[in-house]
């Protein structure tokens, strides 16, 4: 199961009826290391405060086994959200944005890009918003609780009972987060910089997802995290596309504007309360190019249907009289854009519309949503 | 396995002698959120850069269940670092400092305090040194390959080859970390917050390093990362209180000065061939009070025995000409520091040795280590 070879890749690609997966992978290498490909800005990054902090979390009380056998049997802190934040030296009153990371990933995705230049954390802070960063509970630097695994390895739990833990291949994401159709083969106009997709791939972690209470206690921490930064930009990215809308249903005061990156779905079962809730904060869905892409996957045949489920939700939004709209770049000829668009070649191009929406929202309405 | 209450373990605590738990219990609370004590420092912090990036890595080969079922078979990345790194504005010609945490824990060790006071991170980069933050290969954002318990879940291997997932429970903490000998009775000169004990807990993660690989791919990845730094200060806290000389054995060149902080041990297994090539380096070895106090663990029954593992280290490389020392702050009467030593009350006090003594090692022969 752990194979460290590319050659087997390329000798599978160059089968698929492609070379330059494996001209690819030859050139950049599975020892590929990225320090030195990390771009220095031209002008230092002036903080207020920068650091690292929790929100929510429970405990549980479990056994020896379920511990790992380290210790005596006791307590634990369990479905706690790790948040890294970097605040501005010249960021007051500006509304902070929280950036919510997608399914495999953690909130890496919105640092340092795959090929070393500046991340959307460190630009939004540059146009002086604070920015907070999570890693979704049961991801990353927020755990996990771990006890059904020693209890299945201890012979005390089924096989069954844990779930399965999720990542995508380098593969399937050539498809899947639209770089090419084929692995290997970008299309002409990719945005992603995809002779470094290999970084991207160090990026993936194992998603225990199915492992959390319903509903997910990601979106408790993202309303308290809103509500204690007295009103935040909550931005969320495929799989926590839908996550803005959640927190803005539980304290929709402390949600100032909700940012849908490229999400895996737009809910088709919100009741017509809670459309009226949505209603009352602005909400941007981000899309980028290339989504009738197939996407190998059978649970997402293709992300044009993620969009299609976007737009009712818009048009459900605007006939209860709320502001909701779509940045579709090909409509302003911006073309290529991936799945990944906030590690784009031209991220920043996309990061200034979205800057743009929100610095007209918040600002139309400052005391609307407090 | 998921019981969300503190009232059973103040049940037990009280059983066990001690109401003090009980009162901490409910006055920081399992919903206890720490971004409202968060301390912002009275000047800004001017980064030149600010970013992270991977270190190392390899592929795996893996199968559609392997995945978790999530799409198609094919690779991945696996045995990646993660490091993040803030680069002072005022750094020119300063060393770097690498800092890695022990076990069940991330880099968010060496971030902000569990009480929200500013992290070693971020007061070694306004001592002017560029700090780089990794998690350890297999935890936080460095991920783990989950291969094992895909294949277990679908009953495709035994249960038993599924690696132990270790966390310290809460309990356990007090007298292994050395808060006090009692869960919730903090010595009377416990350098550690105490009243954050809560938000310290939040920081465990499963710790999956039986998972890895021999050697650890920790310390290749280190040895890299300080060999693209054209060299570094190497720390490791607890369970990777030994990876600093790990790191300098396959580069020494690489590695400016060693900070053991707290180590787990000392190893005695270096020949004499290796214990030269640590000869080379200077090495710091840094240990709280109170080690005599009983863990609970049977694998450590008290960190006074690794602390004497460090002593015949010392003296070994000592015997070879080398530049090895203990910095035992009662020795200069700085009582009540835990195993935490990086979060106590006067972490900066600490550090602040550590400072001086790197700034006296890399001082001192400039060109000797590159």
């Amino acid at each position: 199961m752990r194979r460290q070879h590319y050659s087997e890749w390329c000798r599978r690609v160059f089968l698929a009826g492609s070379t330059l997966a494996c001209v690819l992978g030859t050139a950049i290498g599975a020892e590929a290391q990225a320090l030195k490909d990390v771009q220095t800005p031209d002008t230092p990054l002036v903080l207020k405060a920068q650091g690292s902090f929790f929100v929510g979390g429970a405990k549980a009380d479990e056994t020896e086994v379920e511990l790992g056998n380290l210790g005596p049997a006791g307590h634990i802190a369990v479905n706690q959200m790790y948040v890294r934040f970097m605040v501005p030296q010249n960021g007051a009153g500006n509304v902070p944005v929280i950036m919510v990371h997608g399914a495999t990933l953690t909130g890496k995705s919105w640092e340092t890009t795959p090929d070393g230049r500046m991340g959307w954390d460190e630009y939004f802070v540059r146009k002086r918003h604070p920015v907070y960063v999570p890693d979704q509970v049961g991801r990353g630097r927020s755990g996990f609780n771990q006890a059904v695994f020693n209890n299945v390895r201890a012979g005390k739990a089924p096989a069954a009972d844990q779930p399965a833990m999720f990542r995508f291949s380098d593969e399937v994401v050539w498809p899947n987060f639209r770089f090419g159709a084929t692995p290997g083969v970008p299309f002409a106009d990719s945005q992603f910089p995809v002779s470094a997709v290999d970084e991207l791939a160090k990026q993936g972690v194992p998603d225990v997802s199915r492992l959390l209470p319903t509903p997910n206690p990601t979106f408790k921490a993202l309303s308290e995290l809103a509500t204690q930064l007295s009103g935040a930009v909550v931005m969320g990215h495929s799989q926590s596309g839908p996550f803005p809308l959640e927190t803005a249903l539980l304290n929709p005061a402390a949600t100032k504007a909700l940012v849908l990156v490229e999400p895996g779905r737009c809910p088709d079962t919100y009741t017509d309360d809670q459309i009226k809730v949505l209603a009352t904060v602005p909400i941007l869905v981000v899309f980028g190019d290339h989504r009738d892409t197939p996407t190998g996957i059978s649970i997402r045949p293709s992300w044009q249907l993620s969009f299609e489920s976007c737009q009712a939700l818009i048009r459900r939004v605007k006939a209860a009289s709320g502001d909701a709209q779509m940045l579709n770049p090909p409509d302003r000829g911006i073309r290529g854009n991936s799945h990944m668009i906030m590690q784009d070649k031209n991220h920043l191009q996309i990061a200034d519309l979205i800057l743009q929406w929100i610095d007209d929202k918040v600002r139309i309405s400052p005391g609307a949503r407090k």
